[in-house]
């Protein structure tokens, strides 16, 4: 499957990167090892860490770039939008099966909400900060982002849960 | 200027759209009163009021239309972006000044989110239910979607209040 | 109707552009005088001098930008698309019902191949120069892009000529 | 690298495709010996006959296709650019190092044009039919698409010419 990860970018020094940036090459380093494409926006902060974890397990990696950046390091393979920032994150939202958020500004609101628009799950990593916490308090029933109810919003608190949740995708398979 | 105007898509016997038909149509005729034009996403609902209401009052209409659509009779300039949905709203987004938001579901939310994003300035028509009054619990300090505070968030309640913002706006060309 | 035009790119006293500077006013003038609305790409050069000409004789002009540009000052209507530069025209060329071409490099070629792949009509303005010219040796019977001759590529030589074209398209509306 | 291959689309019976089938065969073979990653619009005819070769070379295959589209079965990683038919073949030319041109009707001329207007190189394959073999006619000293001259149009003859270009550009890495 091709699973997405949203998350804060920026500087990994960055005090609020620094702070999750242990779970985020774990959430890399499983994905690969459940045999998944890791999906990013390319860029840095946790979109470089989570595919760096992916790379230390050899897994895939696409990164679905903004106009003519090249991404960071850990790319397979790199898809140039022709794109600004933003309007790019739809082609990345649209290419994947199921996305998990990190943290985040509201770039990643963007992509939680845009994820839930494509009707593609969205599991959120709860306690990593930013919107992945803060978008708890729009839920409609805890779970949902509009009143159709189409597609649920899970949350999971630790990589083994991570794990268990992607057992059950793979039984599904 | 360039103004947008998000909301509800639908058919117009919808209740919840029924139930602001009369203010849809009132913000359009004001768009236009103003001498701004009207940007929308070209279609039914919202969309297709407060356009009807702007040509109206002889304003111009421009409709920013999903791939292959050709959009509600009200539209002085159609543009086919060639795109999804969803994607092509982020091109309206970025072709206006600022934008006021209507009722909505998750495709409304979407957009609000997307004009924060681009830095141009929402202004929530209170009342009008869904995401626009929906929103209100995710600002930080009841007024930005991000730690950033790049732009303010405005809310009116009624049609008299939107004319004073237009006013201010004005004054400031 | 929305008629296109495509052609040079540049600084209006470049000579290549400064050689048709006139006939691309009047270009201009007669699709506002037919009351058609006029979309260009919205930069420099051609798209500049036919918007001008479109203006004096108070007609409508849209211009589909690349991310972020702003455009010539003769713009009614700025679309921001958030793409490049060459992918920006593909939206032009969606949006309009047929297009003139006037000289042009590379970029023109490309806009008349899209233009052909949408079957949207292309006009070509004989002696202008560029690509409009050298076109004519890869037409199939003197008319078509493609062996499926969809949509067969017309050519005027002067102003009078394009006249009688938007007649026949008037008469047939 | 990453290695792009157009050519004509239909179904694989179509005499025009059935023709030059084992040479798509070995030309998507060829590229996965040398290590690229191959990218096409992921659809069918010529990009399905590369992506089966370069498959069968254990090759890497990236697709990069139309809204909503699942493409051929060849593919390690589809992108769903939510875009038409043409407009995202311009995605697929942004993200490639370089590019082989297989017969092909309008859609490849578009696809030639685009690389050019990209300065990606373009790799004829002679013999092959369409507007691989008809945009001979219309370069500028047989090598150009305009007077600025600033990518070269190659061509090749045989698989053995072929491996002779990608030997040179392996050295040059």
């Amino acid at each position: 499957m091709n699973v997405g990860v949203f998350g804060y970018s920026g500087s990994l020094s960055d005090e609020k990167i620094n702070r999750v940036s242990g779970l985020a090459l774990e959430v890399g380093k499983t994905i690969a090892q459940y045999g998944h494409t890791l999906y990013t926006g390319g860029r840095d902060g946790i979109m470089e860490l989570v595919s760096r974890g992916a790379k230390e397990m050899r897994g895939r990696v696409v990164g679905i770039l903004p106009d003519g950046e090249v991404g960071n390091m850990y790319l397979d393979t790199r898809i140039d939008t022709g794109m600004d920032f933003t309007m790019r994150s739809l082609i990345l939202v649209k290419s994947i099966d199921f996305v998990i958020s990190i943290g985040g500004e509201v770039g990643t609101l963007f992509e939680i909400i845009s994820a839930y628009c494509y009707e593609k799950p969205v599991i959120l990593f709860e306690g990593t900060g930013g919107w992945t916490d803060r978008i708890d308090k729009v839920l409609i029933d805890k779970k949902y982002l509009d009143n159709r109810k189409l597609i649920e919003v899970k949350k999971v608190k630790s990589i083994e849960e991570l794990r268990e949740y992607l057992e059950v995708i793979n039984d599904k398979m």
